[in-house]
């Protein structure tokens, strides 16, 4: 099924539903990340709790204020930096490179997109950090979902990404039989630094050019995605958050951070695309870690 | 003039006298910046005076001992973290694509190389961090030079860069009345963050493939400019490292550190090539602060 095949009408019904449920999983992942800062009573918790705040963007060229995005931020007592972008590019154009893999582009480079992205880095360094992101495309004569979502503990600990993988492959089952193996390998190839030899961290799923053929299953699994998320990832905070932590485990903890900014500098395609289509620098790089180090 | 034209002899005697200066030039280097860090007596100037130590690393296919090189590193009171890292490629080849790029590389690939290069993060936020790199490439029918320096203050001092750009001004009028000119239009484009629109800092120069025809004058340039070096930046560290600072100037530098982080991993091409030529990782990652932030 193709974008033209369901008609003008059905696109934008399509692109309103996705863009609403972006945003709906945004302010619910906001208000469960503002319930822990608030619950907080392990260290640090001197400190206020942590609130979100807004900051509306639109892209240089827009002719609409619909067209750019939110970047909702905030720097709390459990969450050290957190950022969540919500963005829909109402009139984009793949670059001549990316039209060639894009069925129908290269006649029509133009494409709506809508998406949802986060990076959780956090102040205590047996919480794990967490990236997670989900989108829609529809391009001229094609559509897909794509996105994903993985845990990287500072130190490795089992149960958290058994815990992880387990929410996540309960979300694949439920749409495809072989989603969760297919998914979650696409995810360790993906999320791997080759000068170092390093996985970034415990994986979880990564996919994308997905189109089953049938909308309205995509969108319910990548809406699954972000719900798996929403339960899981809150739930490994509570566990970890009140752990103790020494100077040495901070050192570590900002030393492994400093992978996360070679990977999302060298390789994260997200990055690489933000910044050559004219993204939103700002919101492009809020997912850099609030301190890292190379010692 | 080519490599083969010179006769193998003379390329011989080449290699030695430029692996010779860059290793030469290298201990100099090390030695006026630990004079630096005994003769301190500013703030930090409780902690112990710096030293260098080295390490030695081989390619992991060499046949000898001398393929490979020394990473030569200090953490201290002055200097927070500077490594000075000398390599030489006995036997290089160039991918394919640069190969495109260079005079005879297409049917015969293979190049010897050799360097220093260096980039120093200094503690006090009112000394500027640098970097200089020069080398030399032999390739199957031609030969260059290249390299540069350039400044970073993290809080603009005019009279810092004028004197750093006077220096090499004199370094380059003795060979080129054209080079100066150049190599600092060529060093303002190259250190450029296009995604931020910013420079990195206050330049310097930058040049490459430089092959006049005459090889002994080329390399004199080249040590010209790694003398000019050694003369002008340490009496910028002198003049600068016993002004006091506040927690908010720190804050100011590790952020501005931020943005050369961004600068080497997106944009820098030694980064790029020695991560993409098997490089040494370690070596080619030593010029990473060792702390920096993205608030």
């Amino acid at each position: 099924m193709t974008a033209s095949a369901t008609g003008a009408q059905t696109s934008d019904t399509h692109k309103q539903a996705a863009r609403a449920w972006f945003e709906e999983l945004r302010d619910r992942i906001c208000a469960e990340f503002e319930k822990i800062e608030d619950e907080y009573d392990g260290p640090l918790a001197h400190l206020p709790a942590g609130r979100f705040t807004r900051k509306p963007w639109t892209r240089p060229d827009a002719a609409d204020a619909n067209d750019g995005g939110v970047i909702s931020a905030m720097r709390g007592r459990v969450f050290e930096k957190i950022a969540v972008m919500t963005s829909t590019n109402l009139n984009g154009t793949f670059s001549s490179e990316m039209a060639k893999t894009i069925p129908g582009a290269a006649a029509n480079p133009s494409f709506w997109s809508s998406s949802i992205s986060l990076v959780a880095h956090m102040q205590n360094p047996h919480v794990p950090a967490v990236h997670m992101n989900t989108r829609h495309f529809i391009a001229a004569e094609t559509w897909w979902f794509g996105g994903g979502t993985d845990l990287t503990p500072m130190f490795p600990a089992e149960e958290d990404a058994a815990e992880f993988h387990a929410a996540l492959k309960c979300a694949c089952d439920a749409h495809g039989a072989d989603y969760y193996a297919r998914f979650k390998k696409w995810c360790d190839e993906y999320f791997f630094l080759p000068h170092r030899g390093e996985p970034r961290g415990a994986g979880g799923i990564f996919y994308d050019h997905l189109n089953s053929g049938s909308w309205a299953e995509d969108f319910a699994f990548t809406r699954d995605v972000g719900l798996a998320f929403l339960t899981v990832y809150p739930h490994i905070v509570r566990q970890r958050m009140r752990q103790p932590w020494t100077d040495e485990d901070r050192a570590h903890q900002l030393t492994r951070r400093g992978r996360y900014v070679e990977f999302n500098l060298l390789y994260d395609r997200g990055t690489q695309f933000g910044l050559k289509t004219g993204g939103n620098v700002e919101a492009i790089l809020m997912s850099m870690p609030p301190e890292a180090r190379w010692p």
